[in-house]
């Protein structure tokens, strides 16, 4: 992804206790940003990923590639921009990347696959990318 | 609560990512070690949380106190003790205590006053205990 | 602490990750709430958490004291409040008091007794106290 | 990887606080198991993740690539297995399957390219695989 097709970006500030015994934030705390973004980018579309899961339909991620490019730590603020688009009949892909605000510097680059399972069973995610384009103009 | 006290205990190793960069386990980390202590506890008594919360009850802690005496660190290998008693009609009180295994050095003295929710309203643990006593013979 | 006594006020976002199996913010992440706070606070007098574990500085939480009256749960915006004053002749106390935006319902209630270890010796907060009441006038 | 090339294990339990509000563990713990599990399997090296930090020396995560193929839930006890091989000049890779213990199932899938820094620029790891296949016979 290159920054001019994100469809949707969100501001975060480490805390001090993302952080780990090295002084940079810890490898598992980038997921916690990505699907942060992820959930809030669904919010915008209508959706809401704890009422899916009370009407039995879960978001679930099946694949997750990270580039971990240079290390945030204590005070940054950054933005996580996100793209997706359909992969196959079944799946969503998310490509999100984190850069510094202070100096625009690529921090971090994710690709996650998601599939929609109803169930338990993945269902076709049209209706969600219908609302996705509708709400984003993709 | 002494040692003697004890109803249960179990080991844990502090593990990397609970430290921050203070080069010390996180303060929060301290709350998930005495609440995976007593889930494992209640489990002993053949309850389960995951299986009250299915059933619509659900334990909630409703006061906390901690006092933290000496820091864990990065390799350290620790006991939670645990001991509980009733607190007036509708709370139970669990004592918990963490030692670290190499010199038992007293590391942190938990309180946790606990409530047990049935869809939202508290119940008398009366059942609760009765399980626990049969198990633990307090 | 009423909220008129409040030094300085965070605003946050429940994220979905925070949330347990119960469907409500876990009870750890109240003390990364409450810990963000205090060290957002201490930014604005000038200082930094971070750069002061650089300089053998730590301040460190000795006891916590924390009541849960409301649970949060996905897609709650709240507000810590927080106010600081001496306890004795080497502690600080932290009061952090947690409202839900929607309502100004009260949500959890904290109290922290810090010290400030100087190369793990406690020392006399009173240049920290004079930072804050220069900023803050308290 | 098949688990006759695994060179090391190492069994959990899924703690319940590590399960979000869809009931199974979250996305970013796996991230833990796998950095626990190698910091545990480095250390039977003789090497020690806190103690290199001391010396300049910081082992980081470049590149992650996980599957994700079925969730663990409350209780569960797994195993983390782990292989590493050199790739390129300067990086490890370390691939780490997740089975769950009841029925071995599959649980999850990682490769984890590591580069060793001191001081900030990337150092050849052969010092540390020579240790590795000394202690595990590669």
């Amino acid at each position: 992804m290159n920054k001019t097709e994100s469809m949707f970006s969100l501001e975060f500030l480490v805390r001090d206790y993302e952080c780990d015994l090295q002084g940079i934030v810890n490898n598992a705390c980038y997921q916690h940003y990505f699907e942060h973004t992820r959930h809030q980018f669904i919010k915008e579309t209508g959706l809401d990923f704890a009422g899916m899961h009370k009407d039995g339909i879960n978001p679930v991620v099946v694949r997750a590639e990270i580039d971990f490019k240079f290390p945030l730590t204590s005070g940054d603020i950054f933005f996580v921009y996100l793209s997706v688009k359909r992969k196959g009949r079944l799946r969503l892909v998310f490509l999100q990347d984190i850069y510094r605000k202070q100096d625009e510097k690529l921090i971090c680059q994710g690709l996650f696959e998601v599939a929609i399972l109803k169930m338990g069973k993945p269902i076709n995610p049209d209706s969600v990318m219908k609302l996705i384009q509708e709400k984003f103009h993709e």
